[in-house]
């Protein structure tokens, strides 16, 4: 009892430092840069930092690289925290309260951010055409898809457990990356080499292979129907994503909060009808909050953050190196769960860290020539 | 009963379809050409012979390549024939006949089939330079010394098992893929691009993933003594193969029985020491054929026929190229097991197979400009 809760003082203080700087990660590009400079240095090695400072004092593109570059340390530290909260509440027996509304928080939350950055930008520089939050039907129109998309694929995820059972489905939710990568050529039309494909493909198989367990082979016994659901969720996930991407790109020179602000506030409408037709009744008869507890309350705050994270990529990088910093920190949460859980790393996750490893490496190395 | 009958019948098919061939492999280049043309043709696809046919006929440098694709596809089917019989003879519970005396009677073989070669040759060119027996000191003093290694090899083989278990040490076999690799490297002084060190990682990763079963785990508690065993092990046999390509490679003009005559010669005799050692009490007391079965003499015939393909894939290719086909050899016996035997294909096999094809592929998408 002692030991666990020594692990959950570690927890803590892991998520904690993981969070708090990221908490300024909503603000906008010219806080980021300041935030760089400030605290990064003291949270990741302060020789990565302070490269990527001297680059953010630079030119445009220089600024970008460097938002690139936080964005994606965050995603994946944040992703990792996720998993770990996952655990945690697991572990202590906490997750009974209703998915769907704290779904619906995080988007109230996200939204709420989003707004609050943007009311400092306004004072600070102004409103300006970039920054004002009023919008066009032509604008707007777009933005419910995403959530629309997401909305269905996570009914599907409540029928898809009648063919698959959990761990299943967490080897089947790899084809992601797959769906992802062909999704990302045929839509956004950007190029990968045939080296980042053959990268692509060996991140799938890596990654599955670091989940690997004894009864792992359960999943080759999946029915047709099985399959084709995950396919249609890979495709689902895979199509919201790059469309994300496609949004967030269209009008580059567009403020992000605001454009964070019309996602979110269709993600709180999509979410509130989730609600309504998986719920409801749970809700009325236990109140909206009920199961909640401390770590849920993290978890919402990790998932906001980790949204506004993922905005950030879409905006500033793309769809691959989130695909690559997701899966990277499902490998460090692994590790890290070690540490704090006594979790054993079994040959199969060595074998698959390494296949993921030797695939950043030929995603950056396969890059075509501009 | 019955149908472990008509298993063995099958087998039996797919073992003499693989050899018959195969027979003619120890014969000179010009029967490889003749070979290729009238046999290979009705054995592998059409299509590939007939192209490969064409560059037969060509001029030196398009019969080299031809060369290299018979006797990399040779060693493939004769490896993978080779872990049929083996597990074959294990069902048939025949296993107790003394393995150095087979491994002598493998080396006499090669170096009989070796001389039957250069005979026929001598008919029809005559004695020539490149094909006397005859040697220099200078000549022969190499060639005692991968027969040495092997046999320091294989005595060290009956210690390791203090410390790992049969599949264990199955696993452990893989560290030669990455030894044979730096070996060539620092020893042959050939260049691998860096696409391609990533891709012999990625068949390291992928054949162990491939022979992943819920007991492998068990081999990360090996203790240190195991794995400097291990490691030494697969720089001795890596060593061994890169030595001897560097032996058929000094003098390409040579004639390639004369050079397998002397190889086996020592090994005949490193085998007969091996005997001495090991094996001696046995054979005094229940005789030199003692436990020998029908499985025996396939597998003696087999081993003789892939030493003779791997001789000549050091001659006409590379280490590199024998580590891939070896490797992709046990991926495709387990495919064929799966026919003969019933077995199952794991995920982790289709997760290793899957890392072994993209490495193949980025092997050859990696070579680097001539």
């Amino acid at each position: 009892m002692a030991t666990l809760r020594v692990q959950e003082a570690n927890l803590l203080v892991i998520v904690a430092s993981l969070n708090s700087p990221l908490l300024t990660l909503f603000l906008s590009c010219k806080e980021l840069n300041r935030f760089l400079a400030l605290e990064l240095n003291l949270v990741i090695a302060a020789p990565i930092s302070s490269s990527i400072a001297a680059l953010g004092a630079g030119p445009q593109w220089k600024r970008k690289i460097c938002n690139r570059t936080i964005v994606t340390f965050a995603l994946t530290f944040l992703t990792s925290s996720q998993a770990i909260l996952i655990v945690w509440s697991k572990r202590a027996g906490k997750y009974e309260y209703s998915v769907t509304t704290a779904n619906f928080l995080v988007e109230t939350l996200k939204c709420f951010l989003s707004l609050a950055a943007l009311a400092r930008t306004w004072k600070n520089e102004g409103v300006t055409e970039d920054n004002r939050l009023s919008t066009t039907i032509n604008e707007v129109s777009v933005y419910p898809i995403p959530a629309a998309l997401y909305l269905v694929k996570n009914l599907l995820q409540y029928y898809i457990f009648a063919y698959v059972d959990a761990p299943g489905y967490q080897i089947l939710k790899n084809l992601n990356i797959i769906s992802t990568g062909v999704l990302y050529r045929m839509i956004l039309k950007r190029k990968l080499s045939e080296i980042q494909w053959a990268a692509f493909i060996l991140l799938c198989a890596g990654c599955t292979t670091a989940q690997l367990n004894p009864s792992s082979d359960h999943v080759l016994q999946t029915p047709f129907q099985g399959w084709m659901m995950a396919i249609v969720m890979a495709l689902l996930s895979g199509f919201a994503g790059v469309y994300t991407e496609a949004i967030m790109k269209k009008r580059p020179s567009r403020n992000i909060n605001v454009q964070n602000f019309w996602l979110y506030v269709f993600g709180m409408a999509f979410n509130a009808v989730a609600i309504l037709i998986q719920d409801f009744d749970a809700v009325m008869n236990k109140g909206f909050f009920h199961g909640y507890s401390f770590v849920t309350v993290l978890m919402i705050l990790n998932h906001a953050l980790s949204g506004l994270a993922v905005s950030m990529v879409m905006k500033y990088a793309d769809n691959i190196v989130k695909v690559y910093s997701t899966s990277v920190a499902m490998l460090l949460t692994a590790v890290v769960a070690v540490f704090l859980f006594g979790f054993h790393l079994s040959l199969a996750f060595f074998l698959g860290t390494t296949v993921v490893s030797v695939s950043v490496y030929l995603h950056s190395a396969g890059k075509p020539p501009r």
